[in-house]
């Protein structure tokens, strides 16, 4: 049974300045914290979200079953990240739906409802807004910074943008920047979100509608990239939902092969709760997100910049951030000099795996921090 | 310059019984031949065509620039498939939107456009078809049956359904059947569709629209998977469309990068061509394929049947049918001491790649078909 989190928010009146060169004042940030700050202040974790996780990282919500956190396996007491040793924070990032300000809100320039007009927010920008969080809870220096997938690369970017505010980085399931296939598969979710007639050009919430049909497609797509070929093939291969006398039904439009079936299940129960705006705007900071390019396209000079040290974690059959691009990571911080672990996990379920109960890999994570938690104070 | 090519059509009244139990009766297939069909006709080469392809497979059209048949670069005078020594069918198959009767037609049993009412067909319909249309050409053995992808399907169903009714088959970068990942893939692209409000429930004809959003979605999803990750980074990279001062526009709608602009035009082309319901039923027929089914799941029981030589190809990026497919075809039809030749040709092209100009591709083709044609009368 995990530990009860409690959701907070804190509010920023100060403009904070975005990378496009727009600004957003009056917003909020929903964060949670576990664990216990010590006097030092030494023994914070900053822990970054991915696509479709939120702040509520770890425990669970009081009288909610099955609340329990997106990386709860990972993070709680005596777990790999022990909030009995560290203070662990998660914070929902600005243009998320999970209680940070966002396109459902009310954008106080024009009294609206932000809608599409919120705006293009980026991994830096979202790094700025968790060092501003960090500054209030009085936090000057990290013990780590750590995240999978887009969170791997807002823990990258932590090391380039305040290389002195964290000791150590931790780098899951990630890459320097999208490749070509990445950017594709997210503009084709996009696409289906924006080419739905209840988007409306993205101010639905005025027309009391939400683009489902979008959403559904969109997070279909996102499934499969999660997923390895060789688990989906595991776990459903072939096999029929309804057999009728052992063999199709034939239909185009019915379900037929259990996959389907769970994709339009997962597509259905995301279409409930996610916002399409949250979508377009998560995917452009994946599509966007790439140090290397103000360095001519050199990772290692960009990497130059940083000071932590760091723990890369990659999935054999994860084909969305392949094992390829954290080795390009690792290639580029030793060309840099820096220390560097790197654990390459023989898992089959793909980028999932970052969220999975490996434990090879949750050992891996354990004893990296039982390390950094050698250096805390007690 | 290619030949002239001139598409034929074939009525047959007699009703066509389908896998589903249902039939189909005065239909129509279109069809193309080149070459010349020699005294003894045992020159014949039938060639099945995959997803958005249709009879017209080489050649081009009078008057039309850039008409060329989708294998012009593998078929014709001199080249692979020599059509100076064989008598080469093209056929369009059942569903299509290309001439063959499909769901855009008017079904003489109630006097109404098909829609969604047109039954669904499978890759052994298409080839029971096909026989059909040979028996009317008075062709009792085909010197080949060829096909790439879902074509090359169609080739392995004649092997099986017809097993004395060709001297060889040339199967290329096909499978057995399909992954959960391919189902998936394919089942994103039929809600894409089917959700498109567009649709009106596969009856769009009689409403004057055409449900071209999910058209667009389903034909960037598919292009995805026809090209290799390393073609696409080479081809597209991250490279911007209109970079703005050298960066970013900052946008989550606009086109930002090339590989965007690259599949709206895609999706946006093939909107204006493709017939939605016949894209529901080649989907479907790809998801149903699977000879093992009938026999426990043992594809090595499933080909005793042929009677065929065989050479398959598969190339080194496709990972939509990836070599391994067709490794389990070449391995099932040793176990049954079949003559099988097997070609893995390391291409960066994906699936693509068996409709581009490989050399060594092409080579091998021809190479084979050259053997062929020294059993075949002058």
């Amino acid at each position: 049974m995990s530990f009860i989190a409690t959701p907070q928010t804190m509010h920023f009146a100060e403009a904070l300045p975005l990378a496009s060169g727009a600004s957003i004042r009056d917003y909020q940030l929903a964060y949670e914290t576990y664990g216990e700050l010590n006097a030092a202040r030494d023994n914070a974790v900053l822990v970054c979200h991915a696509l479709n996780a939120s702040h509520h990282v770890a425990g669970r919500y009081a009288g909610q079953e099955r609340s329990e956190g997106w990386w709860d396996n990972m993070i709680g007491p005596g777990k790999s990240v022990d909030t009995n040793r560290f203070f662990v924070i998660g914070v929902n990032n600005l243009g998320s739906c999970f209680g940070s300000t966002g396109p459902m809100h009310t954008n106080p320039d024009t009294g609206e409802v932000y809608g599409a007009d919120f705006p293009v927010v980026t991994v830096e920008d979202w790094v700025n807004a968790q060092a501003r969080l960090l500054d209030r809870l009085g936090i000057a220096q990290l013990a780590a910074v750590m995240g999978g997938s887009l969170g791997g690369m807002q823990a990258l970017s932590w090391t380039l943008q305040y290389p002195e505010r964290m000791r150590h980085a931790v780098v899951v399931a990630s890459a320097p920047n999208l490749t070509a296939e990445n950017i594709a598969f997210n503009e084709v979710a996009r696409r289906a979100i924006v080419t739905d007639p209840d988007f409306h050009g993205g101010h639905f919430y005025r027309h009391g509608v939400v683009p489902k049909r979008g959403l559904r497609i969109a997070r279909m797509i996102g499934h499969i990239t999660y997923l390895s070929d060789d688990v989906m093939n595991e776990k459903f291969g072939r096999e029929l939902r309804n057999a009728v006398n052992g063999g199709y039904q034939y239909s185009t439009q019915d379900v037929e092969f259990q996959i389907e079936s769970y994709l339009r299940y997962q597509g259905d129960k995301f279409s409930d709760y996610f916002d399409a705006n949250t979508y377009l705007l998560i995917t452009r900071a994946l599509d966007y997100f790439d140090p290397a390019r103000a360095h001519g396209g050199s990772l290692a000079r960009a990497l130059a910049a940083a000071r932590a040290r760091f723990l890369l974690v990659s999935f054999s059959t994860d084909w969305r951030f392949a094992p390829a691009r954290s080795r390009e990571i690792v290639q580029a911080l030793l060309e840099n000099r820096r220390r560097v672990a790197y654990a390459e996990i023989d898992a089959p379920h793909g980028h999932d795996a970052f969220l999975l109960d490996d434990p090879r890999y949750l050992a891996v994570v354990r004893a990296y921090f039982d390390n950094i938690a050698k250096e805390v104070q007690p």
